[in-house]
């Protein structure tokens, strides 16, 4: 399998909810956010493929949330890809804040890949390869 | 000029922050969510305008926070249209806790009527009849 | 077990995305919506729980994206209660469409309570038999 | 006057809208998030001004949006102090496209410094030398 893509997000006011921590639902932004930047330093974005009209919808998505995060917090993003066949891609993600490598939260999503009218197609090749970093 | 129409929205505990209170980013969620319900109290919606090539694009907005407003909170939101002219609408919104009548925020937003393409156009004269209840 | 406990929500332009559908993200708000409403319904709130020093901190949440949701839709949410131990609850939801019943999503999420320091506690009994209505 | 403090974010595919540019309420998020970075590279942090009871309440928020945002782009955010006074600060702010220089908004915020209960109290001495850099 892969080896793990790292980013880091800092955690905004905006971000926190009453309970004084990161509100859950700002985890599966995070979680796009890492799979954003790993196609970019795959060499390639989201918007590419939207073009290329081969969108990634999210069909599924999970999170354990294990140790809240806070406000200002530097967060370190790990994805990967766990599945890839012809017609869906899983991601794994952990998150874990930088300072102390609390683990925050794990989850996983799985995306179906749809042409612009949202039918289910096959991945091209060329993104396959290009999300596996060439092998395929 | 025209009357407050009214809608009421249930504050989310999303929407709060740890300082207790609404995050004051949302006030614009709701702003255009009074926009909304308006249109379609007018018997039209966004979505067609949009479809229609008729984009209301927000060009500037403006919000004075008096009172917070908290988690459960049952609120009124007025909204009605300041000025309309023939490439631009100004719309102006008051916010109430509905329990105590307390102001909690007042604002305007002033919008452009564009393309498709962003390119500014003039507001068809059948959408300013239905945005001011036919009276142009 | 329970009955569905039903609510309504309409879809938010700022909830969608450039994908033109709600933005995967903002279900987990509307679940949260779902579950508040359902505690008002029985009579309490969050709120209560939290001054009560029982809050009821998020441990996971799923979501199965059936069929997209778009800008100004009426949603039906359901939710019920599918588990309640003495340190836990699980929450389960489903979402439709309400003009044509389509199924857009379902969810569920499990929540551990906790004493004001996150320190995960039992769930007071009085919450517990107020959650089933009555019968614990 | 102040000289202007930078930093840069990048557009998240959840701040879009499905007219495929950035949805208008993200850029008061984005304004905090460039206060946030101010104050830390001052040496302090919103955090420590709450543990020390000084709040700053948002009581205006106004926003001029002269060309849309995009997906992935890297913006450049610039914010400085306006007008600092003793229960009242002013924030305004500068958006780019780093890549052309295209102006994207630009806006104000005023604030106002409360303690733990949100009653308005004069801004601590050490916080305004702090925030305009050690002049006051």
């Amino acid at each position: 399998m892969q080896e793990w893509f790292e980013t880091e997000i800092r955690v905004r006011y905006a971000e926190t909810d009453q309970m004084g921590i990161v509100h859950h639902s700002n985890y599966l932004i995070w979680f796009e956010f890492a799979r954003s930047e790993y196609c970019r330093s795959k060499g390639f974005s989201y918007l590419d493929m939207e073009r290329d009209e081969s969108l990634l919808v999210v069909a599924e998505a999970y999170c354990r949330f294990k140790s809240p995060a806070f406000y200002e917090d530097l967060l370190t993003l790990r994805v990967k890809i766990a599945k890839i066949k012809s017609r869906s891609i899983q991601f794994i993600y952990e998150l874990y804040r930088a300072s102390d490598r609390t683990m925050i939260a794990h989850g996983e999503t799985l995306h179906v890949v749809t042409d612009a009218n949202k039918k289910v197609k096959i991945l091209p090749e060329h993104y396959k390869k290009l999300l596996l970093g060439d092998s395929a």
